[in-house]
């Protein structure tokens, strides 16, 4: 199936702000509702903090699962260690960088038919390893 | 070299059913040959499981190094932990969720000319990390 | 915001040669010169090594950081394992591919109004895991 029509773009942020320095949000509604006010129906939809002590991945709807990935990710990067980047920055905050880039930070969805084009369980987490402050998210789509 | 033209998107899967619980498959020439049904010349391609115990990443061509790869990802994230999700899941795959996320689920690739624009040794692989049964990799192309 | 425009794709190539086998290097400005050299105002830029024991990753501008990132990395994945690629392959590089994927390998960025759209503190940095030797960076970007 090839479609050929002009190219839209439609860029709309997400902002919240977590109660926990660490914090695992679901916002696959926010998501989808971002598409539907693009009017875009075919396309890639970019969904990247704009932070860098924060990342957003895709997983089973589990809240559980969440706190596994907490767990493992806590085991990996341990937020005690003797980081270089904490000596200098008061918030003490590199092991939020290194699981951020451990998660991959950013994730591009595909749009079919106007709607987000997921697998049955496939739910879209927002990470937040250094939260109680104003985080955005940016949503830009591209596509016709 | 900026080329100007009108966009097209293209969609179609890839299915497989792997033997074993973990598996890699190389998976480089279905993408390129969807890439040549879509008649897309210059663009993105999105490679996108529509899964979350697998994931697509790049990495040499050598079946040594996929073996290295699977021995590296489970000492990262033991498969016997306890796991809040496996109490839960009667699949108890809660590493699976947690290696697609550590991989990375999904990759975007340059298409140029009509080809994957890749390095000499980039080959594309599927991690599956709880296989034996039907999985669909959606292969989404936008471009002109 | 929508905007209805015609398609266009632009491509470029950073090239370098680190000293080091392994080094980090902050590749922000060069990613925004080719955005400027596109023309292109809005879409999605693509920063893709065309190597496997390299990746791309968005992170805090600070050079204590990149060496938590290397301490840490070297730490998941150790450089003297018994890796079954090291047997076949006189450079011994599977720590850098597996270092690679853990990475994320690529990256992929909004554009607006013809600039990088980026938090505050995002820099994008290049990491090279088996160097000394000229490597390319693909950049692609496809927009209107």
């Amino acid at each position: 199936m090839v479609s050929i029509l002009k190219m839209k773009t439609h860029k709309e942020f997400i902002r919240l702000t977590t109660k926990s320095k660490e914090e695992i949000v679901n916002i696959t509604a926010q998501v989808q509702h971002i598409c539907w006010n693009s009017s875009i129906k075919e396309g890639f939809v970019l969904v990247f903090p704009h932070h860098t002590s924060s990342a957003v991945y895709i997983s089973d709807s589990d809240t559980c699962l969440t706190r596994d990935y907490q767990k493992a990710w806590r085991k990996l990067i341990p937020e005690g260690e003797n980081y270089a980047h904490n000596r200098a920055d008061p918030k003490k905050n590199a092991d939020g960088h290194l699981k951020s880039i451990l998660t991959g930070h950013h994730i591009i969805l595909p749009l079919t038919n106007g709607q987000l084009d997921l697998g049955l369980y496939q739910t879209i987490y927002y990470a937040e390893f250094d939260g109680r402050r104003e985080k955005e998210i940016l949503v830009k789509i591209i596509g016709q």
